[in-house]
């Protein structure tokens, strides 16, 4: 029995965040990753898996897997920071992850929110294949706002479109909160997450209208029909498509990544991760004088649920993550064994 | 007949976009506003009716009026720039118009964008009542890119709720678009914007499903029944309320601002325009190197409509603009009648 593993049944094993870390670690390492950026995709796959973020937990892996042994992203890649002392900051990450460059940037974008109010960080020649969350979620914990962009693959069609354009182009935003874990959100510019299409598509579940489109551009609730040449929809008709094209805009256009219409693996079959940017503004709210940012976010909080709406959107996982710290992080016995055979391959 | 007249009928007066601002900059002074605030409220006024926008044009005057008659704006408010040399740059209004804080600090946030790839103006204590567009595309103009956020008054519920907590909080958005206008979007986090809300409710015509809810928070299509007690819902469900909830932190929160919720004018009968805050992030996409950004721009909204989206967010104002350059603003007998009778109130 591995070491850390706290219970374990036929069906469930659960390991400490450390342990799961550790695995992940090693299996990046083992396919091609350098020990710094496994050490980083590690943390990050099992802050997913362990706050219920399923569909970027280790779910993912074997996508990582398969674009590494593609040959389409550098496991290895050192991001180059390009600095000039102002409060943008830009990053080539080489055709590396984006978390690599993102973790290189992050104190000097620290340095520059602290410094001027506010910092920008513009990354390109990225490969973002994780939840968004965890990339804002850290700026709360120091008491700062932060808001990201980070565009994909094409998967998205425009309202009334019949191709598709748009990654699913999530933004997220993080604000400390009072007395309470930050309020943080992690939407997709679509009506559904792509990583929901494929979980429902493995295990048979139906999407909901309005979710996609068939190949031939008619509304369709099959998951394998969107994803067999067929495509998402926006969230919200166009308002949504307004902010899927500006995610366009300030991940790519303004990083000097790739457009999500760009993205051709067609190269590198079994490639996963898209090649693109992600653009980070981060604010510190106490620059020229507020003292009660943190406690203001809490009392609009507060008020939202008196107002009715039953859970915010970091609730679950905020409450999962509390779980899991006491119980383990349940890992079901096949994606056990697929960890264990990852490892050891 | 009016100088600058340029058709007239019995239905409709066209006055060229001067003699406009001309009309609207005399009625503001008139009724207590400075002659600074009074030309940049006039000029915005005038904008938005030229380009369409007419829930935000002349259909606003009477409540610019009556709130200044009711003593709750002070039009000759004159505000103050707490500046420290940092990116992020704050402005207390001191009650007046959102406007002449924006038009006070905008040399300085151009700066600062210039200078350090990016600037923050955070104004608290304003009232904003206008469209959120004219506040943005200048910046594109300057080719820059330019996100803004405004809370108003409580007038949404969340999803699942009874209570209206947050205003219909646009977010706009501007970017440089090479050899066409600027991508330009002004979108309130409500189903509908208020008002169209009002628009409505005049001219007697239903709201579309899922517009709002009544007093009693139950679903209704009866624009009264949502004025009288009743509420508007989010666009796009939970996502739309978290960006609703995202703008009163921003706006409010982080600015110094009012939460749309602590509006409390029962002291003014008459007040129309909420106090509260707004938020601007304007971003130098040449900044460390990126000189295609338009060119960019102008590439991914090509693609939009190529992929089969009719019609991208600014393209019918501008088509308007270009056209009313043409044939003169037209006002309707009835409007053109009650500019004639507030200027000589």
């Amino acid at each position: 029995m591995l070491e850390g593993t706290m219970t374990s049944t036929t069906e469930i094993t659960h390991l400490t965040f450390d342990v799961l870390v550790d695995l992940l670690r090693k299996i990046f390492v083992r396919h091609g990753v350098s020990e710094t950026t496994a050490a980083i995709l590690a943390d990050n796959c099992a802050r997913a898996e362990r706050d219920g973020s399923f569909s970027h937990g280790i779910f993912r892996v074997p996508g990582y897997i398969s674009t590494l042994k593609s040959g389409w992203v550098d496991g290895k890649a050192q991001p180059v920071i390009e600095d000039d002392g102002a409060a943008l900051i830009r990053v080539d990450a080489r055709n590396g992850f984006t978390l690599a460059a993102s973790a290189l940037a992050r104190p000097t974008l620290l340095e520059r929110a602290r410094e001027q109010g506010v910092g920008v960080l513009a990354i390109r020649n990225s490969h973002h294949f994780s939840a968004l969350w965890p990339d804002v979620e850290p700026f709360a914990d120091e008491g700062l706002v932060a808001l990201s962009f980070v565009n994909s693959m094409a998967v998205v069609v425009p309202p009334g479109g019949k191709k598709a354009i748009f990654g699913t182009n999530p933004v997220a935003f993080a604000a400390p909160r009072a007395g309470q874990p930050p309020y943080v959100f992690d939407q997709s510019s679509s009506a559904i997450a792509n990583g929901d299409v494929q979980i429902a598509a493995r295990e048979g579940h139906s999407l909901r209208e309005g979710a996609g489109v068939d190949r031939d551009g008619n509304p369709t609730t099959d998951p394998r029909a969107v994803l067999d040449g067929g495509a998402l929809l926006p969230f919200g008709g166009y308002k949504g498509a307004s902010i899927a094209l500006m995610v366009e805009i300030l991940a790519a256009a303004l990083t000097g990544g790739n457009f999500s219409r760009e993205v051709d693996w067609s190269q590198h079959p079994g490639a996963q991760t898209p090649c693109t940017g992600q653009l980070f503004i981060v604010i510190d709210p106490a620059r020229g004088g507020n003292g009660h940012f943190a406690e203001r976010v809490a009392e609009i909080c507060d008020l939202t649920r008196e107002a009715g709406q039953e859970r915010l959107p970091s609730d679950r996982r905020f409450r999962t993550r509390a779980e899991t710290a006491r119980t383990g992080i349940p890992i079901k016995a096949k994606d056990m064994a697929l960890l264990q055979e990852l490892v050891s391959e």
